[in-house]
């Protein structure tokens, strides 16, 4: 029986999120769109997760700052991802995006002392009308949107959310820079709170630990201007009626305004996607625990907050089939092998595990059949002539 | 007054740590070792941090699982070391280390269920007597090691620390599986803890969320054995008297098993490098502040922590003659200057930043001899022009 169980190994070998060539470890790929808007190209850094599924589709982070983030962002999707197997956020593409002149694009009003600052609109309109029509004819996406910034660009994910709240699902807004032009975007934000319809979307604020928080709140001077800005911001969400955004805050006392932005990241893409870790099954076969309408109720949740539907992932319901063969729950475990197939009828995997399902119950004609189903998705030698000998036999 | 200033910036440009080979965003590459302890090649998965200075040497952080982890770690170390500017942590080589045989290489004990187990300490003489020795001829490094692990190589880490303590300087150990072949080493650990020597050396343990500990404490099944295996080696260390490990601990509340890598190796590297940050220097010029003792009893004590010299960072010290500057204080501006071309005298910067100096003080002679000196250690067309022009004023 162990030969089979050896096949699957081989199939199953996790793809890493890093890749090489040659001897070079590579982690994604630089790309570049022209935009019309802003008569200039842009640079961008693109991480793809790899898949065992070909047809795998994902969500995309769009990242601000991307020359200087995109290694903190690549590392932290691939570590919370589902290639990873720790399945606390989906797998995401990463689209950062570089820079040419990042007070002019990150900024919302025109300051006199900066000359060409005060472009965010502009900025935007390329975001939403060049750039993500362009990563969703490239890239393998699905509708469901997160943009990330920190300091200025913070400011702009502050702005975004504010002027096009439906641009994107979810917001991360690191030490958001809201102290620009004399605290003017602090204070649009505050006089507009309250008529504002953010439609339902998500907002984390990160902020670092930058001055005496009690002491920054008294001052008036220029030296505690972020301090008491960010605090202002974080004020306003957490204490308005508004009830049209989803607002998550989270203080960082060991991180500088600096190192905010890997803490930060992390924290605040599992804030941001705190429905979508698996749930436990180790209790599966014990009295008054259903697994399946658990399994049903977490992915019917989990599509409805993604905007599209998510199966469940093949590599949980492998497990669930597994731990029903350890407490030797048969009927339920067949029943897995089997919604599997119906999730991922291509699954070379899935034909496997039914084929051993069926030998190791002596079924061997129900067994032959799903090997050689296995053998026409994906020509594999030995199996070929494993296949041979179970007919021998 | 501009030019010499657009001159620095062009010197300056950060290098960032990934770097791009044709359109790949590359961040390490991929190296081996035949060790003829284990009679087996095993891959190596290297990161070498970028430096603007060609004589760099840098401490190396030894990481287990490095097929694994290493995107985590490099992403990490980029983010807190020097060359972002954080410089929470110095700038570090990473030597990944690859699997072959898991089990075998990281328990220190056979345990019969488990056929290969048992094999820590020829491990630790292919890392003593092989590994170490080829990282030290093949990279730029300093004579200052980490070894990090998370699981069974957590446990690894614990064998280590106990049994070689000062191969080195410092240990980070995340969910030691101190249960392994039933809790032996564990035992190990508390029947030696009063008369072993560690040599002063540093380490940092950190634990996920296993189980509700309280619980856990009073449970005996095999169900708890891995959160009460972690208790019990934090509770020796944290309640010992032997002065000889200096110990540090956290609690990772928000973190599985699983997830605990990334804020374990992040957290554990500012803990055992918590000498490391720069301290502030905002109150230059400030009746009572001393910058010149803070600056020198700093560094005292960061190159005697890390084991060797350590200058302070030609940045930092730009920094701070850019701070007198604006401060109105040119004889201490100047002496910073001196400072850095003394540290490092093969500088183009120092050279620069001196010739500008003079340049403003309008001491043409100096200016175009230090000009002079800067064009002699890199060429450069324009600043070529720029001292011929300032000759025929």
């Amino acid at each position: 029986m162990l030969k089979p169980i050896l096949f699957l190994l081989s199939f199953l070998a996790v793809t890493p999120a890093i890749a090489q060539a040659g001897n070079g470890i590579t982690i994604g790929h630089t790309d570049s769109v022209f935009s019309k808007t802003l008569n200039e190209p842009r640079k961008l850094w693109i991480y793809v997760p790899e898949s065992n599924n070909k047809d795998a589709r994902s969500p995309v982070l769009y990242l601000l700052d991307g020359d200087d983030l995109f290694l903190t962002a690549a590392s932290i999707v691939s570590h919370l991802g589902e290639s990873n197997s720790n399945s606390v956020i989906p797998d995401m593409i990463i689209v950062g995006i570089g820079n040419t002149d990042r007070t002019r694009d990150l900024t919302p009003t025109h300051d006199p002392e900066h000359k060409t600052s005060g472009g965010a609109e502009k900025f935007t309109t390329f975001i939403e009308k060049e750039l993500i029509p362009y990563v969703d004819n490239h890239y393998p996406t699905v509708p469901h949107r997160v943009l990330t910034g920190h300091s200025f660009a913070g400011l702009f994910v502050m702005n975004t959310v504010s002027n096009h709240p439906t641009l994107f699902n979810s917001y991360l807004a690191l030490d958001p820079s809201v102290w620009w032009n004399k605290m003017q975007p602090l204070k649009q934000i505050q006089a507009n709170i309250g008529r504002q319809n953010f439609g339902g979307q998500k907002l984390f604020i990160g902020l670092s630990n930058l001055n005496d928080t009690a002491a920054a709140r008294k001052d008036t001077t220029n030296a505690t201007i972020a301090t008491r800005s960010h605090l202002g911001v974080r004020d306003v969400f957490q204490h308005t009626s508004n009830k049209s955004v989803n607002f998550r805050y989270k203080y960082f006392p060991d991180e500088t305004h600096g190192t905010l932005p890997m803490p930060g990241i992390y924290d605040g893409l599992k804030a941001i996607f705190d429905f979508y870790k698996r749930p436990s099954f180790s209790r599966i076969g014990e009295r008054g625990f259903n697994a399946d309408s658990l399994l049903n109720a977490h992915y019917t949740n989990v599509s409805k907050q993604m905007g599209y539907t998510i199966l469940p992932p093949e590599s949980l319901v492998s497990g669930l089939a597994w731990l029903c063969s350890m407490r030797n729950m048969p009927k339920e475990q067949l029943q897995y092998y089997k919604l599997n197939l119906t999730n991922y009828p291509k699954s070379v995997q899935a034909h496997l595990q039914l084929g051993e399902y069926y030998e190791q119950i002596n079924d061997k004609k129900a067994a032959i059949d799903y090997y050689t189903k296995a053998l026409a998705l994906q020509e594999d030698r030995e199996l070929r002539n494993y296949i041979k000998e179970l007919k021998g036999k």
